[in-house]
């Protein structure tokens, strides 16, 4: 069965800028939809405006990754949307926010930092380096990626230390950020990437497209648990824990059991 | 001049089990203070009931670490001062939460996890192993210690990939559980410690004492930052990072400059 | 194509033992190879008086992971062998020293620490516990594995703080370990497993047979690169790379260019 | 009692490049020792051409931090003189390899990957940003460190994934590099540092002594041990552990013990 894929994204834009539409006619969400479904992935789309955000217990229940692209409305998502969110990831749902999306409520919520970073929006550079050998994410990708425009992101970016730091990108005005970085968080698996500016056409570039399919399907393999994990009272393990058996003997044991 | 401890106890305790007590005639708080006052700290006790919880914004600022014991009263913690006592955290106060204190509102903020584990309240042993060789916690403590009664918790403690695992735990009935952990959140340092069951007086066992010391003296590096940390737009780095001189020379530089 | 698997054993047994051969009538190496041909890997066995030990650099390029069990005869690999091995990790094969092997000169080259540890050769009791929710390594494994007999190795085990701790065991002696840790070296990964001691049918326990299949699914991930890893001297980036283009947009660009 | 610093220069240069000792008067080991007896430390000089290289196992003994710059002579330290050198490591002393010694046979046993990285000696500027808050080794040092001339250093850098990346670098060619990472193996502490290369008078840069300064205090931490590390056969915990007791009590033990 295919990976299904929720691609979310708030739909808003700054309207001091150019419009989002001349570059991604059908949305930023329109354009994630083509990259992975090319990819032979299942995708669903939900917009902030939509009914419970379309991100409803059961959409997140059938969701295995979510995509999730937001600028300057975070605000707009209700704290229990961020919670559930949260929630599914720690059973099991891969969770990939991209470029603005560092400051999101459920991104924040399972950093458990201010994800801050310092930024500007001038048309830079950016080269893009591979700083994690032989990382599914980067599976076919050069070790340097080099694109513009895109918008500066610098260092220091206020993250928990990662459990991989997968890129590392070079701005023109002398700034460094680490621009792929990896989490686990209870069974799932999250995957901040920074490439994504809403006004620069960064997701019709192949090797960035290779690395969101790369990063959906290393995010998929999250393994969903269905309940929600709680504090659990038990008797002794030694009472009640089945012991593994050597698989060529009976019921009678040859080898030596407590 | 001296760490200045906060000591937090939300002053609770189950009817069903021995007073608290009969084993800590001052409350574990008490108990706490006295061991943070003959190592040479500064101690401000805070109780739940206390106005604002005893963690106000100025109690917090002056605090360079906070020892917290929390156990049935965790949801009696506002949000608030939960995302108070987070914020705090990122700017460099120091946090250790203790034995039921996993889960606490500000530990749980913190992780971005579910904080959950397997338990037994049956006056079991314990044999605290150091995991981790040359931590500045484990300074002056032999490689296993041993003691009895405590309560049992036992794997899968559901936190993140600790930055270090400096203790794991055995006991009688088959589990283990990973007793000491550490984790860097911002500019603050996060230290989990399990052992302190209310009514067992394992604050008064020498070992744990000299853990709890050399773990305050480690989360007091911490570093505060005044200011709260916000997403900076910046002019780009090469106009404006003064450029380090080499101290030998006058204004006119004679190594190559940029 | 199918995993390559080489499985590698020293095959040499203490004679004050029971002979391993009435445990492992083929040598742990044949009961490897069963397992693996019964997930559908291609197994190739090396034994250490093969010529060159059987990881000539030829079986060594054709090998994705080498799984590897040693105990007494670690000073009979030469040192060039165990340098090849582990310049053939940073590389990108998979590399899973079983048991004994903790003490093998590529297992302790690609640390850079001792591998020492506590141990007791007693008929123990062993509680493997997964330590990390969610992880390929334990798909399919119950959180709590528990057979006998087992050697007890006991911590502190000398090794990096690892990348994943995925097994936590527990002994009855009082004993704990982390039997069941992952790294990665350059494009290679690495899981050392601690079961598996030489005389005891651990090998036919179906939970650990699906543990070491997995194992060599996650290790095989590691994406062989050609070319040994040498310093570069390199032209400036910005002179050399190309810049990756919107892929709409024929050779004349319409984003802006450096 | 001040640290004890031991700084190894291999005290050679490439006849082609300026001469070290028009920047660096009494070699860059001088310059190191200057600034190490400034801050309070013991220091000792030692270079490849003495004895033992000056390394000799009494030397390490009484090394709190060894701090190590070589470039062109890694290959005349003898792999017994490297591999004592882990050892000591591995035993609680601090080792600080600077900036070309990341080739060191040191630095490379204890890393297990082959270290290498893209390089060019070029007068090129670098802005090395602190990409870890609240970190010893960036106290009193401004976000970001401006400095020219260097040499670049540029990813990828083929290390393990670091403890902790406490710099990161930017070069004016669109390289970026880790440039400040921390590793412990064993009960030792390891930092290395990129800036100095042999011909630019980056040790004269007040930033850059302070860092040096904090690596060593930080370096210092790890605790030295007597006995090298081995496997040991021991009795069960239980039988031989010393239960730890309450303090407030006589030898009859009123809480519960086994």
């Amino acid at each position: 069965m295919s990976i299904q894929v929720t691609v979310w994204n708030e739909n808003r834009w700054k309207e001091s800028t150019k419009d989002m539409y001349q570059v991604y006619p059908r949305g930023i969400h329109g354009r994630l939809r083509e990259i992975f479904e090319a990819a032979g992935y299942s995708v669903k789309v939900a917009l902030l405006d939509d009914p419970e955000q379309g991100l409803s217990r059961e959409v997140l229940e059938h969701t295995d990754v979510l995509v999730y692209w937001s600028h300057i409305a975070q605000h707009e998502v209700p704290d229990e949307t961020a919670e559930r969110i949260a929630e599914r990831v720690n059973r099991g749902m891969g969770f990939i926010p991209l470029h603005s999306a560092h400051m999101s409520k459920p991104f924040v919520r399972l950093m458990g930092t201010t994800c801050t970073l310092r930024w500007r929006e001038s048309d830079d550079e950016e080269l893009m380096w591979t700083a994690c050998a032989g990382h599914p994410i980067t599976r076919g990708i050069p070790p340097c990626v080099r694109f513009a425009p895109e918008e500066m992101y610098g260092e220091y970016f206020d993250i928990p230390s990662p459990d991989e730091t997968v890129f590392i990108s070079w701005f023109t005005g002398g700034e460094v950020f680490r621009s792929g970085v990896c989490y686990r968080r209870g069974r799932g698996r999250i995957f901040y990437f920074q490439p994504g500016h809403e006004t620069y056409p960064t997701y019709y570039i192949p090797e960035i497209e290779r690395i969101l399919v790369n990063a959906v399907a290393w995010a998929a393999q999250g393994d969903t648990e269905d309940e929600t994990r709680v504090c659990r009272h038990t008797a002794a393990a030694l009472e009640t824990m089945p012991v593994c058996r050597d698989m060529r003997m009976p019921e009678n044991e040859i080898g030596r059991e407590v």
